[in-house]
């Protein structure tokens, strides 16, 4: 067993990437950055937590790893360049999972032409775990933060909300071409994306943004895998759609992006008065943040 | 508990840094590369295999981590630029533990003039891991590779080895300085740092270069942590220093880079018989390579 040997073995044929100067192999990458500035962004996913190894496999479980990572550069309007991936593996190190998260790996790295830069694999005595980080170029107009939202903004979500957890959570798009054309376009005054759940990143906008907001039950797009319940919708996460602040869109705009396969479901408005309200046909009430809280484990 | 409360006392007053156009606190960070590329190396480390938490403290842990990474900049002749961090707490998550981790970083980051580009935070039922990945500024005639190295070349290293894991392991420098200055004066055509012990990295290196090396057991420079045992020297790992191969030195540039405080100790030669040998009063024999290999864990 030699770490230099399956990691040779698994990266071997890669193909080159016009931008990696220098791939895997030494002791650091080298990546052509012709716009002057590189976006990056770090997750790190772990058994037990994000995935079930042995429901899932080590093919969903790293393509997650990357995904999640390339849902952030889509929220920022960015377009992937490269990655980079730590693992550690459970003791004892086995071939087929090692091998079953490269091919993951790989995979999804080719379809979302974020090549691999380069990586490092451990063994602990705990779940696995896999760490990625992202590295992207910025959208011609820069990125778009968390922080731009304006009072009498739309807030809207490039797709249905809750019910991921059934599957969806390991298999999602990252909204990479939304989020590089709405920022391309100047729609977008503010974007995240939802990983946590909409009543627990909302607020995070809108602090970033010194706003607060009403969302409209009865407008939030609840997906078909939550079966209806809204509040799997605004409190589940992993959705991994975008919640962009944009102002009022005239109907041909709105038709003009849905053409471009971006449709944006308007699901509230951003207000001055901070905080984060949920009006529903019984009145308006304060929408309590109940995602997923990292720390809680 | 709240992950984004942790974060945002822990990092609340960051210094900003020039080429940090966007740091912490978004879905991803922006960070300025007037250069045209950017170096990039991930390692992460694990509680029981790179350091013993308990023993060490988080502030120890936190500082090695970054400082692994840094070595790999500095293999390259590069500089650092900013980091990115994934932590994975035990659970339950211990404030104490997130804040002494917090600790260890900013001081090391300030220490390193890295600054912190963006982190995670999550809970696992393992082990602590914390998982950095280092971007850096190439030297100005570009990166020093592990290939480059030619026959008659001179194989040197900028610092005693071995016997680290007496406790020299979590408080090592870097060697940024030497390999900024190595890589600036055209000395270095081929280098790497030693991390895994010098008989499974110098093959590395070879490999790379298409080349063998002689090491002589009497030049090589035995830390006195490892009290003159040349096995440790050879084997043990976690020296960080920078092995260098260079053509041969006048004594005067050798003198001139001492003076500025990159003593290089010649260890051996680059030879054109592939594998590596070490020769002792005794004879010469292969040197086999006893150092970590981390899927064995």
């Amino acid at each position: 067993m030699s770490e230099d040997r399956w990691l040779a073995e698994a990266l071997e044929d890669l193909a080159p990437a016009p931008d990696v100067l220098l791939g895997v192999g030494d002791d650091a990458a080298v990546l052509r950055v012709p716009d002057g500035a590189v976006v990056a962004a770090t997750d790190a996913l772990v058994d037990g937590v994000h995935f079930v190894l042995e429901r899932c496999g080590p093919e969903a479980a790293a393509r997650k790893a990357l995904a999640v990572n390339l849902s952030d550069l889509a929220a920022m309007g960015a377009s992937p360049s490269g990655c980079l991936v730590s693992a550690v593996l459970p003791a004892p190190a086995e071939r087929a999972l090692f091998d079953g998260l490269m091919r993951g790996l790989r995979d999804a790295a080719a379809t979302y032409r974020c090549p691999i830069l380069g990586g490092d694999t451990n063994v602990g005595s705990g779940p696995l775990v896999l760490a990625v980080t992202v590295l992207g170029r910025p959208p011609g107009g820069g990125v778009i933060r968390r922080a731009g939202a304006r009072v009498g903004d739309e807030l809207s979500v490039t797709g249905p909300l809750g019910g991921s957890g059934g599957g969806r959570h390991l298999v999602f798009e990252p909204r990479l071409e939304a989020g590089a054309l709405l920022a391309a376009r100047r729609v977008a005054r503010a974007m995240m994306d939802i990983s946590d759940g909409l009543s627990r990143d909302l607020p995070r906008l809108c602090a970033a943004s010194r706003v607060g907001a009403l969302v409209e039950a009865q407008r939030v797009p609840v997906h078909a895998d939550a079966q209806g319940d809204l509040e799997r919708a605004l409190h589940e996460g992993e959705d991994f759609e975008l919640l962009v602040a944009h102002p009022p869109l005239a109907e041909r705009e709105r038709a003009r992006l849905a053409s471009e396969g971006v449709v944006l479901t308007r699901i509230g408005r951003i207000e001055a008065e901070p905080g984060v309200r949920l009006a529903t046909p019984e009145g308006t009430r304060p929408l309590p943040a109940r995602g997923f809280d990292h720390l809680a484990g």
